[in-house]
């Protein structure tokens, strides 16, 4: 069994990146800026920007956080929006989600100026990769796809089933598989809540998306010998043992899904830490069409 | 058998539109105006645009035709563009496709105005599509789905299996089936040309959307009994019995195909109605929402 160890080529790839970015800067063009927008304080927001800026460090790009208190208007949100759209310094930029509930999500997506939208939520880059065009990919599905790609995971003809029908990684991943790409070309089934007889649908799987976001949902039962398996799940689960009290759950059920799949994602440790390194990989994308 | 009679049912539907066109005028609002642009006098173009002028003129819409030479310049046709964007009169236009080789169809389609882009095919209409939001659905797709909506069949929890993954139908076809829409909730399985097992595959469909463009390819022992096919092929065959010396084929081997299927659509007079009353639906919409 192959464990597809995402913390280990995410290092790889910031690694990749910051050779990059110090080439750019000795050739004297700007570093590469990402910034980030946080309403609020909501559940682990703070803590997922922290290490979006903490990673931009490691690579050398320049970053900036603009917090907000969670009474900010949509109106003054906009402005924000509108003045990073403006800033010529600002490569790329996210509002990190969820927003308060008297805001907008799709709005301020909308207003984003789709060439530094570099979590690839704006329609405009959605609709871009569904059709296979150039665009920005957004982040999760992007790392999911560069695990594949830089583990040589065949996918061209094979069987890859999508848990999860979500905007933010099973419908992406679902058009990713089965589009005309080097990691695409599969066969692939979307399943969700509705689907029926799930079990019978996975275990003819050769590659598991599974992107539901229920806690070890996906059991060894569930899959067939020699199976590929991403697991996408990161959902807290309580855990009096640990420091902060709670701990990340994958979607997969790892001890008993492990012994069968011919390679796997963990969790912690898989698709995780992939998804802030494609937000990386996306700035200096934009970066880069500006130069 | 049940044979979903596509040409009846885009009657109804434009004796629907043509109602409420009636109803607008008689409040005094303005005709909806559908502009078409077409360059050269590609295949079956000429008559594809014909069609949509005529149904224009059963419903009481307005409609443009500007036809240009093959000639025409990419900046000229983007120029005509423009104009359309800008003319507050017409509320919606198509740009017949193909274009000419030396024009870009995606640059073309970039210029549109989302707004009145009828044909849904600005990635800002498809990505929204892709996100489950409100916008306009391509006329073909949004054609098999009033098929499937008037005739009551279930979709939630069913096995549909999209052959094709065009830009034009299978992607899209495969995003509204496994979409939370009345007539979506599948569990959505995309088959392609790099596809292993098609038959393993067609053989557990509830429902086959059959969009690859292979006459007759979708025979009866890949069809389980009691399925409901929808033919979305429509490829001109040479008939020198016909008057116009071709025919239009499906996908599917209809007579093999109608003995097994509880529900099937003929060629012609399935789907390929319902693409035109579909944009004539959007064009209606688009005006609305205009006032």
């Amino acid at each position: 069994m192959l464990l597809l160890d995402g913390k280990k080529l995410a290092d790889e790839l910031k690694s990749e990146i910051k050779t990059e970015v110090d080439q750019l800067v000795s050739q004297g063009k700007k570093q590469p800026h990402l910034a980030a927008i946080l309403v609020g304080t909501d559940g682990g927001s703070l803590t997922y920007v922290g290490h979006k800026v903490k990673a931009c460090e490691q690579v050398g790009f320049k970053s900036t956080m603009l917090h907000f208190d969670s009474a900010m208007t949509e109106a003054e949100l906009l402005q924000e929006v509108a003045k990073l759209n403006a800033d010529p310094d600002v490569d790329g930029f996210i509002v990190q989600l969820p927003l308060p509930a008297h805001i907008s999500a799709d709005k301020v997506i909308m207003a984003i100026d789709p060439s530094k939208d570099v979590d690839g939520f704006h329609p405009v880059n959605v609709g871009k990769v569904t059709l296979g065009l150039p665009a920005f990919v957004s982040a999760t599905p992007l790392g999911i796809t560069k695990i594949l790609e830089r583990y040589n995971i065949e996918t061209s003809g094979k069987h890859c089933v999508v848990v999860g029908r979500s905007n933010i990684v099973g419908r992406p991943m679902s058009i990713l598989m089965s589009g005309q790409l080097p990691t695409g070309n599969a066969t692939v089934t979307v399943c969700h809540s509705r689907t029926k007889n799930l079990k019978d649908i996975t275990l003819q799987a050769d590659i598991i998306i599974a992107a539901l976001g229920k806690p070890e949902f996906l059991t060894g039962d569930m899959v067939r010998e020699g199976a590929v398996v991403i697991d996408v799940g990161t959902t807290r689960v309580t855990d009096t043992t640990s420091k902060a009290g709670w701990r990340l759950k994958g979607d997969v059920k790892f001890d008993d899904v492990s012994k069968k799949a011919s390679a796997i994602t963990p969790v912690p440790g898989g698709v995780g830490p992939m998804t802030v390194v494609s937000l990386l990989l996306n700035t200096l994308q934009a970066a880069k069409q500006k130069l």
